[in-house]
């Protein structure tokens, strides 16, 4: 990825005419992008690595996977929030890991966790680099020194097992590298998040990732079967068969445990043949409340398609909910999105389920193109972020869930936060909203945040997420649906767990990690 | 439920003319039952409870919650394990917990657990006592006293959301409590082990229960939204949200943790409306691969019924598939249930999508008949297990679970082990088997094991039940799916786990409960 946006730089698109007659409308910006640093002009924080340190590093992954040079320590810097790139945009000197370390298997990376515990060297595990909520920053916590352990050359398929329907990856596999391997056995995982293009399975795994098709083939939690897992105090193994009653289920500790418990380098995860057909359709609510209730009807039923989402009315209104068309004529109310994949005899079976309950609780059928243009446009948000960003838009997405019967209090709530401190410091807010997993008992929101950038844009935010984040605490939400926790979210740790629920998380850091070299600084109040 | 068998008194029937010829035949058993002793002659080990243990117990929960009374003591001496049911039988004294105590909350729990752990006193949490591993055995491990713990009045429904589909249920409520406390605003739960009847909502949480409709409703674990969970170390309340990423989720951790780590007080669960109908299909398949074939691609369709189940050829020759209807005319080849609960429509489109899967995979459809008598009939099989037990029968169950691809190698296995390790001891057996959950991934395997008594049964059964759980292991099972570790599987924690894996456990009851007072003996090696 490029250092200081999000993908490829072959994805980045100047803005529409209408976006930049809207922005001008709404905020008074003109549009013009300001220009960026090229990545060779970067002032980086000088490498703090031992000529030891290198030595003994290097031993364990051979020199040529050893790496202090600034472009390869600038490109693991840390993730891709709106913070992390205004930060890069800004004029200043950057800080990034030490070195970066390439190992070649799970064994090297044992013998790298056990390297850094005894000589206290921080260990940032690193994937795709995608997280959004600091989770691969570069902390050094009590040590001199951090490293980023880069998991890109644990890519193989390693084992498939067609009838149960699944297969073992490295940890390190992107999500398209994955669906490659796998697609040359018929197979699909199924699991598309916005970060898919980028993101890593360990990072799924280790971020407990939820991706756009989760109503139809599950969290990436629901499809780990088996992870194998480095500490430094050696290996775990988890996970011996579909379901089981031996006890706790430790893989759950894993998952989700953001590198701060171990490293994740082998993820087993039921995968499915590549379906047979997808079949598409569209809706129209009247208003977001009638829209939220046709979707739980639906997934209370046992009735969910493989993709099923609901743009409230802002976001269906400033047209971001098909990102592909970006411009075009707007669908009055509320969008909603389904898409069903299987045999077409499951297809057939699902879609009529689902639509005759669509329709009977309010829905209006809109056919198939929204729903293909949205699938065709579903990674594309992260470019226009960055778009916005150079054109002096603060945009910024975050997401919670809840029960049904509280979504709309938190909502409300948390739309409520953002406008008022964000409006409190001169900059009026645009809020937009939309479901994008249900469950039976609930649902996730997700918010995507406009407003126009103050001179201190990093500041101006940090104001607007605490809010956001104190409302989600008191509504009664979650603190993340899927982003995670790493160093952004940590300061909610504690509400969200309770005070005996840290010392538990604490308790098994300290005997997996006694000297903390794990990604200090994330997750763990 | 009486004191050395199964269930209450009235449940009670000999055994048919057609089994008592059959043992004859098979084992040449006359069938004449023993006397079993009155529970009032019974010799028990005297209390250790002290005078001072007493007050300060009873100081907590009042002197009318507080009993040393041997017939008190003797309902709570353990599970209902065939073991337990032998030792039970034998002429010995009987073992019992020191004292049984009822505490009124989830305040008073957590008082008791205060005192216990600083007076050292055992506690052993006790819902229904109907495990079948020894996890409520009354050990005292390093203590000289060990209490039970009843939570039978912990006994309310404290919460409901129709809308979001949850409830908030007190820990001691047996299944049918709950069923009609949620019957009364239209829900259901859902959940229907074996041991319904008696089993406790906290009883099946801390085991990870799986019930008879799991396919529809998911394993319990599936359905716990939120824990509160008192330790001696304080109050812990997990889950904030359907689904979240913040972190580990410690639920999943408790979820299993068979009353060593803490003792769950209140479960807030999925609950779903009283179906509005119920659609009733058996099967008949020529083999019991061809079944299993048949079930996998119904659930990797995603088209799975509320129930399917799949008896194995000696299962459905011996007519204990159907155990109402013993005695009827066997069904050839192997049975398989399947029922679908919901809306007219949801039962309708489910129905006709997995019976098309079934009929395609090589199933013969039965009609209705038999998956309706397997369903009067499915709590009564442990009433026959105490029958074959007083006429001189060795009858016990054994479970775990794996991959599809796996599943075949494991039951011959498994049966293969269970079949040498009696019939070395000069007592060849009867091995019957049974599908009755199933995942996209995989599935369980129920096993009924039935052979004649030697003098010494419960030696006789250890070494076959050893057999078959190292056969388990090596075939690469899980050592249990459903029936919880307690004492009898503990052996086998670390083959499942891992050393690292234990040593994490381990690290979890240190930070909780650091003087070990919680159910010693059980789950953590």
């Amino acid at each position: 990825m490029v250092w200081d946006a999000w993908g490829v730089a072959a994805g980045h698109q100047p803005l529409s005419a209408q976006i930049r007659g809207l922005l001008a409308q709404v905020f008074g910006i003109s549009g013009e992008p300001v220009a960026r640093r090229d990545e060779n002009d970067v002032p980086l924080i000088p490498t703090t690595l031992t000529d030891a340190h290198r030595a003994g590093l290097a031993t364990i992954v051979g020199d040529e996977h050893l790496t202090t040079a600034d472009l390869d320590r600038l490109r693991h810097a840390g993730g891709k929030s709106t913070p992390d790139l205004l930060r890069r945009r800004a004029n200043t000197p950057q800080d990034a890991p030490d070195a970066v370390v390439f190992p070649a298997d799970h064994a090297q990376v044992i013998a790298l966790l056990e390297y850094c515990a005894e000589h206290g060297v921080a260990v940032v595990p690193f994937g795709g680099g995608t997280s959004v909520v600091g989770g691969v920053d570069p902390v050094r916590g009590q040590f001199g020194t951090v490293i980023a352990l880069d998991l890109r050359r644990l890519d193989t398929l390693t084992a498939v097992d067609p009838a149960s329907g699944t297969a073992t990856l490295g940890a390190g596999l992107t999500g398209p590298q994955a669906e490659e391997l796998l697609g040359a056995h018929g197979l699909s995982l199924g699991h598309f998040p916005q970060s898919f293009e980028f993101a890593s399975i360990g990072g799924f795994a280790a971020t407990r990732s939820s991706g756009q098709a989760s109503a139809g083939y599950g969290r990436f939690d629901d499809m780990v079967e088996r992870l194998v897992i480095a500490t430094p105090q050696g290996t775990l193994d988890l996970g011996r068969a579909p379901a089981s009653a031996a006890g706790p289920d430790l893989r759950e500790l894993f998952v989700g445990s953001e590198g701060t418990l171990g490293i994740i380098t082998s993820v087993t995860v039921r995968v499915h043949p590549v379906p047979e057909t997808v079949g598409y359709q569209a809706w129209s609510f009247p208003d977001f409340a009638t829209g939220a209730a046709a979707l739980r009807g639906v997934v209370q039923a046992g009735a969910a398609p493989t993709v099923m989402r609901l743009s409230d009315e802002a976001e269906t209104g400033l047209n971001l909910a098909r990102s592909a068309d970006v411009g075009g004529n707007p669908v009055s109310g509320c969008l909603a999105i389904t898409t069903f994949e299987g045999s077409r005899a499951h297809v057939a079976a699902r879609s009529a389920e689902a639509s005759a309950l669509l329709a009977a609780a309010g829905g209006t059928a809109l056919g198939e193109t929204p729903a293909r243009q949205w699938e065709h446009g579903r990674f594309a948000a992260p470019y226009m972020r960055d778009a916005l960003l150079d054109v002096g838009v603060l945009c910024e997405t975050l997401e919670t869930a809840t029960s049904w019967a509280n979504l709309a209090n938190l909502k409300v709530k948390v739309t409520g936060a953002l406008m008022d401190a964000l409006g409190a410091q001169g900059t009026p807010a645009l809020v937009m909203c939309h479901i994008s997993h249900t469950y039976p008992t609930g649902a996730s929101l997700y918010f995507t945040v406009v407003a126009k950038q103050l001179d201190d844009p990093l500041a101006q935010w940090r104001i607007a997420k605490s809010a956001a984040s104190d409302a989600m605490v008191a509504a009664g939400g979650t603190i993340t649906h899927h982003h995670a926790v790493g160093a952004d979210h940590r300061p909610w740790m504690g509400a969200e767990i309770g005070d005996l629920g840290v010392r538990v998380l604490r308790a098994v850091k300290r005997e997996l990690d006694p000297t903390g070299v794990l990604n200090p600084g994330k997750l763990v109040p």
